[in-house]
């Protein structure tokens, strides 16, 4: 894009960095703003920056805030009891939108993966391990995701969890079969956690 | 998303507003912001501003431009007796690229489409033919897209050049280009050949 001027090109070559985004579609993007008003346009680069110096994560769970604590974290309703540990911010919105958990949660951000070399000290296992040490919980849930990464993330907590004096009981998602989805789709591995989790009906 | 920031929930907003991205791609592309370097994210935020600070259009061609004139109108090697009216900057840039065309521009900004309500006050119609009449081209070419509403702009314009008493020859784009389709997505080859082949238009 040789005949575009210095300044749409830079802005190009910053939207191709972005996940999703192609060479076409940021160049349609640009095209785009050169076109709105620039109050439309500069509402976009505003919220960018605005993300960038506002938002932090949580002191206590690492979740995203705007203030020291996150909004869970400074809820006195949730069940200080209770804590699920995720992966990512994302999953305890993923969680929250069920509205089926009023505990509080622990945000590792990430999982460990050696062949990324992502190990422990790069996720935020120690400030979980302190936290459960000094806290009263009663019950910890693995919420990370159910993948090989995932569940070796959550035995590696376990084991770190183990020698506690107040160690709490740990628990996971429950596995198996998902609701609206049908039995000659699911794989080997979600049939057997269906099968040696199976229920009774009352 | 009840659960992110409000910065984050904006931002997402914001994103969700651009062409091709929906709600999916907008929240991933906040995570990933979120997640990037300050200054990475910064950058960003600055291209989209410098471009609605600094980009304007040409006052000869309405070409995008970072001064008064842009970077074709103020070279003076450019063959100045000859004129290629395209409907859009980005159709400017294709055809730049063949590397076959050495004259001046004019950018109409759009195409006459009455059923949207665009008529040739909207366009840079009057300028173009003030241009060509204090002007020495010799030849204009219509580079419009060869489609019903690129025609129609094309044979208005025609039509306000007609009564010129220098009047230059007009010709257009040959028809090597898929009547039907978009000049943005044409191929480098195919806009070639249809600049070498340009016919007069009577």
């Amino acid at each position: 894009m040789t005949e575009l001027t210095e300044s749409v090109s830079r802005m190009i070559r910053e939207f191709e960095k972005l996940p999703g985004l192609g060479k076409k579609s940021a160049e349609r993007i640009a095209y785009y703003l050169l076109k709105v008003d620039k109050h439309d346009a500069l509402a976009l680069a505003d919220s960018i920056r605005a993300v960038k110096e506002n938002v932090r994560y949580c002191k206590h769970c690492f979740n995203l805030a705007e203030e020291e604590l996150c909004e869970i974290c400074k809820d006195p309703r949730r069940n200080q009891t209770l804590l699920c540990v995720v992966e990512q911010p994302q999953d305890l919105i993923m969680l929250e939108q069920t509205g089926r958990y009023e505990g509080l949660y622990h945000v590792l951000l990430g999982r460990l993966a050696p062949l990324e070399k992502i190990t422990p000290d790069q996720l935020t296992i120690a400030a979980l391990v302190k936290r459960v040490q000094s806290g009263t919980f009663s019950e910890i849930v693995m919420g990370t995701n159910p993948t090989v990464e995932g569940d070796s993330t959550a035995y590696y907590i376990i084991s770190q969890l183990e020698s506690l004096p107040n160690k709490p009981t740990i628990t996971r998602l429950a596995r198996g079969i998902t609701t609206g989805s049908d039995l000659q789709f699911a794989n080997k591995e979600m049939l057997a956690d269906a099968l040696s989790e199976r229920q009774e009906m009352r």
